[in-house]
């Protein structure tokens, strides 16, 4: 088989490329280790940037997120038992977030793939790349008991942190930089109305906790937990009673518990590659950096490299320009490493970290305190959460 | 001997609360352990901020400092081999800052003291501090082979980090919070003329350098050091040699170098008593609280210290009002909070920490960029540079 494009990886990076290469009238396939159903079962991010609603717009994906979706004009924070608002819309003149499950938003370019009857390969194993430093990079997989090639122009690695893309590349030629939390997030999703219209980000001294939500009636919750523990311990009572801990009374009275319908224990982790460039292979997303999940960064950094990727491509076949290109790894990673600052920072502000001891717990009030009463200092929770414009320090 | 307050410490802390008090025909007595001569010679920070400055003019000694210090409407950061301004005039709405040494304050202290014919005992020894929890407080001390005994109605204590009125509250009444950096500050001044006419602070890979300055023809710099280092080990030549290294090329081509006239290592430090008040005693400055010197914060939350109990106690004599006096150490406390909230944060974010890996690294750079960048950024360290309002967060 030969396209112009392969893209590994069907999350919503390599979906929302493929999408937009359509558009632009460029061939890809898409290579995916699972099925479709164990993609869409993946519980992860659900608050999109401007940029990234932009995007989908673009794509032609928008129309369910702007029925369904919940824009939000700003978010509390509770900490010393009190509630502040940031107000986003006030703050960033205007701006705002969407409250859009990432499960939906990849069921949506899904179907709107199938619809326009894109090439995808699901359930695709011992999936490899080949290549990509020369002009006719391959991506070979078994299925069905056979082996599988499809050559190319270039390789679109959105395949995730433990992706194969990634891992192919010789480990001279990249430099990674990691950051292990000594916590995860325990998150809970229940189909009850959500404690309260807006998110509640909690610093208490029990740690952390999230209210957030995917819709008007389902409920998404996490708690800062030891990565000692196992999911397995949780009861769904132990959890409600723990994120009943950490609220103040006005959550405690209006939380409304149920069963949960899944939960998990995720690590915590600020990762970057770079470069995100290879010859002919590009990394997006996941695949090339994470951040822990503070501020909801993961998605709309992934979004912002597919951006860039897609006008890279497409000035290359209708420009026959490389500029894009080469241009590429640089422009994304100046931008990714504005979200990794923000997510560590607005991770290191409202988590317990054991071995800060009494004088970081006062630091972090005296932060939080700050912040909550400087308007410069709420603008920059403000701006880099609904999300810096693409041109940021680009000049 | 009796007065009405009793202050311990003769530094820029103590002598400024005398002079208030003075002013309002409060009697106040001054007992230090060193002599004039030794105060003068400890050389301290250099920048003050515009409530300090209101201060020293409410205290009649501003004279000198408006004719002779020099005012800096902004300060450049240099990081990554570039510098970026902080515009503090255009940031704030007008503020700066005044660069004057604290000798020179001190001395302009000590001037009006003498001229008013106001009493200090230097050169006291065995200082010690009685009964402050009843309503006959005493300081006694040995002088010329005796000892000595001042009854009095408060006691102020302004006697640093090392002194003896933290010391002697008992350790169940108090709080300490502390956190120690793993470097120090190598400090070197020298009648050269700065480098700049402004600060320049550096965040270098060979670790943080700040060009300060005390006046036009005398220079103050700063090396971040290991922790290790012996100030013997350091000769000129060493110093001018490794500024240069941490330096970009205009600084490398405009140092002017010279013999230094003092050079010295001191530990980075925050610490924090709560609270600051216990029945008749009054902690005041360094005796309550310690911030690393990144950020010059230490003398200007000193002066603040002073501004509070000043006002406390001339309420209490002049109004027989006891409410400043109970809302004393509230009131530091939170602003003392902010100041060592942005130090701790001006240091984390200028210097090398070797725990913090190449992560650490590139999170400090997307710090700088992003406050370089964003105008709401420059404005949070503009507005704690220049001194947050004194009502800040009062409400």
């Amino acid at each position: 088989m030969r396209t112009q494009v392969a893209i590994v990886g069907g999350g919503p990076a390599g979906l929302l490329l493929g999408q937009l290469l359509h558009k632009a009238g460029i061939d890809a396939v898409i290579i995916e280790r699972q099925t479709p159903d164990y993609v869409l079962s993946r519980i992860r991010a659900g608050v999109l940037e401007q940029v990234s609603m932009d995007l989908l717009d673009e794509a032609g994906v928008g129309v369910r997120m702007h029925q369904e979706g919940l824009r939000h004009t700003g978010f509390e924070m509770l900490y010393a038992g009190a509630r502040h608002r940031v107000d986003l819309n006030h703050l960033t003149g205007g701006k705002s977030v969407m409250v859009y499950g990432q499960t939906e938003l990849t069921r949506d370019l899904m179907d709107a793939r199938t619809k326009a009857g894109l090439p995808t390969v699901y359930a695709a194993s011992d999936v490899a790349v080949h290549d990509y430093d020369s002009k006719n990079p391959r991506v070979t997989y078994r299925k069905d008991g056979k082996t599988h090639e499809i050559s190319c122009d270039f390789i679109a690695g959105c395949d995730g942190f433990h992706g194969v893309c990634r891992a192919s590349i010789p480990r001279s030629a990249i430099t990674e930089f990691e950051k292990v939390y000594p916590f995860g997030w325990l998150g809970m999703l229940s189909d009850t109305p959500p404690v309260h219209d807006e998110l509640i980000y909690v610093n208490s001294a029990r740690g952390f906790a999230l209210c957030s939500q995917r819709s008007q009636t389902r409920s998404r919750y996490y708690l800062q937990v030891p990565m000692t523990d196992k999911v397995e311990a949780w009861s769904d009572a132990a959890f409600w009673q723990e994120l009943r801990l950490r609220l103040d009374q006005q959550g405690q009275e209006q939380l409304v518990t149920g069963p949960s319908i899944e939960k998990s224990i995720a690590p915590l982790r600020s990762f970057v590659t770079e470069p995100m460039r290879f010859g002919r292979l590009f990394l997006a997303g996941d695949a090339a950096h994470i951040v822990p999940p503070t501020g909801a960064k993961g998605l709309n950094l992934a979004a912002t490299d597919v951006k860039y990727l897609s006008t890279a491509l497409i000035e290359y076949y209708q420009e026959k320009s490389a500029a894009g290109i080469d241009d590429y790894s640089v422009r994304c990673l100046k931008r990714v490493w504005k979200g990794e600052r923000f997510a560590w920072w607005f991770t290191q502000l409202m988590h317990n970290f054991p071995d800060a001891g009494e004088m970081g717990v006062r630091l972090q009030e005296a932060e939080l305190d700050y912040l909550m009463h400087s308007e410069a200092g709420a603008e920059t929770l403000a701006e880099n959460y609904v999300g810096l414009p693409l041109d940021f320090a680009s000049h």
